[in-house]
């Protein structure tokens, strides 16, 4: 297995440009949203208050580009940004070293990703790995408290689970509390608010047996971009869905080192 | 025993200006930090760093007045404040709302008032109640973690404690993590920075033999208030050293209810 160096490195250098899930497993991996500072307190309220889809894992000073978690640099070190303008989405691109601002503040937000390897440890298949895909997101009804500017609904990540292991990847995830911890929802799609699971939001869809496996739902990291689509702040950040900030932290919840 | 709402009202009246120590008891106190919102992100990222000294209860929105934790206006029903401008104390008000600015971020902090009647419950005598002062608080030499423009020492509150009572005094603040917790210090004043136990920085000094009682140090909500001297934001009020927000909430933590 590469070390979380090695790899940013690759993406530093944009040789590396695809999905981080199944990579340097065993480590924390981030969601990132960056902000201008004027939006920073909304938006840590709204961590704060929706710690579910956007655990904290850590809060960086306005103009850092070092994060404690990793020996990175923020701006170059993820495969893959997308900036937003006024809300709206502008463009995705490999670094985001031109736009940078000194007043930017920058979110390290929980990912699910993180405890993937344990569900395979446990015994549990991930679709989206085997069919190599970007695991599927999709926005859902599920309200989320606002904060400031900042409100909207959750979105979500979902991994087909074989039906005699659905209780396994709860007890699992549930370990991870700063990486959405258990699952939002289980089984009926359309409960919250989901017409078609083979047409997500974000990431790709999955092919997966409906009578075999139990589609499950956890509280996704992309949350905040869906917020910032109504929150409308002049410009924000983040990685592109499933393209994570690889932390040089282990992960202390795997059983297996 | 007086409910919250009709002793708050006494303060709103500014018939009941003097501290709330042992007032309203199983009633979660705070104390109170307002802010204009351009300090709103350093201050709580300082709070969410420094969670001892500063364990947030409630961050209230941009000209919010109403708290959630009580049926309370935050600018007139405490007994007594404090005016902090460019760093400096500039005055102490029975009301804050010839000053108030639609701007102003409040946060409310848990105050160690909140396990007085967890201790006196469990035996533990409460010298400042008995002698009718306002708890001892002493600037220290502990260091904070800083955020934006906050850094400083952390303030304590001291509470003498029977010899043979100590170790039950740590046990029984211990559960009250949301009001500062387990002490930070016991025994030797000098060692956190401490001269005379006599002249406190805040509050007023307590009589005690020190052949029978040990000082016994908690981390103290006051601590905003010295970081404030060092950040010099151009405005902060909070609540005068002993004169909290009583809130409408019983601290579920209280074995005898």
């Amino acid at each position: 297995m590469m070390e979380p160096f090695n790899v940013r490195t690759a993406m530093r250098k944009e040789e590396h440009t695809g999905t981080t899930s199944g990579l340097c497993e065993g480590y924390i991996q981030t969601n990132m949203v960056t902000l201008p500072k004027e939006y920073a307190f909304d938006f840590l309220l709204f961590c704060m208050r929706n710690p579910k889809p956007c655990p904290l894992v850590e809060v960086m000073e306005a103009g850092q580009t070092v994060p404690q978690a990793a020996d990175a640099d923020i701006r170059t070190d993820l495969p893959r940004y997308r900036i937003y303008r006024d809300g709206k989405f502008a463009e995705e691109v490999l670094n985001i070293s031109d736009v940078w601002q000194d007043d930017f503040v920058t979110f390290l937000i929980g990912c699910s990703f993180t405890f993937e390897k344990a569900l395979l440890d446990g015994g549990i298949p991930l679709f989206h790995q085997e069919q190599k895909k970007v695991v599927p997101m999709f926005d859902t009804t599920i309200p989320l408290e606002s904060a400031g500017i900042f409100k909207g609904n959750m979105v979500v990540s979902m991994r087909a689970v074989p039906n005699h292991l659905v209780d396994q990847a709860l007890a699992i995830s549930d370990r991870f509390e700063q990486s959405h911890g258990s699952p939002v929802h289980i089984g009926s799609p359309e409960e919250i608010g989901i017409k078609d699971l083979q047409s997500p939001d974000y990431g790709q869809a999955v092919d997966f047996d409906p009578a075999e496996a139990t589609p499950v739902f956890w509280a996704c990291g992309v949350t905040p971009q869906n917020a910032a689509l109504q929150a409308k702040p002049s410009m924000m950040i983040t990685h592109a869905p499933g393209h994570m900030l690889i932390t040089d932290q282990l992960d202390p919840n795997y059983k297996n080192g």
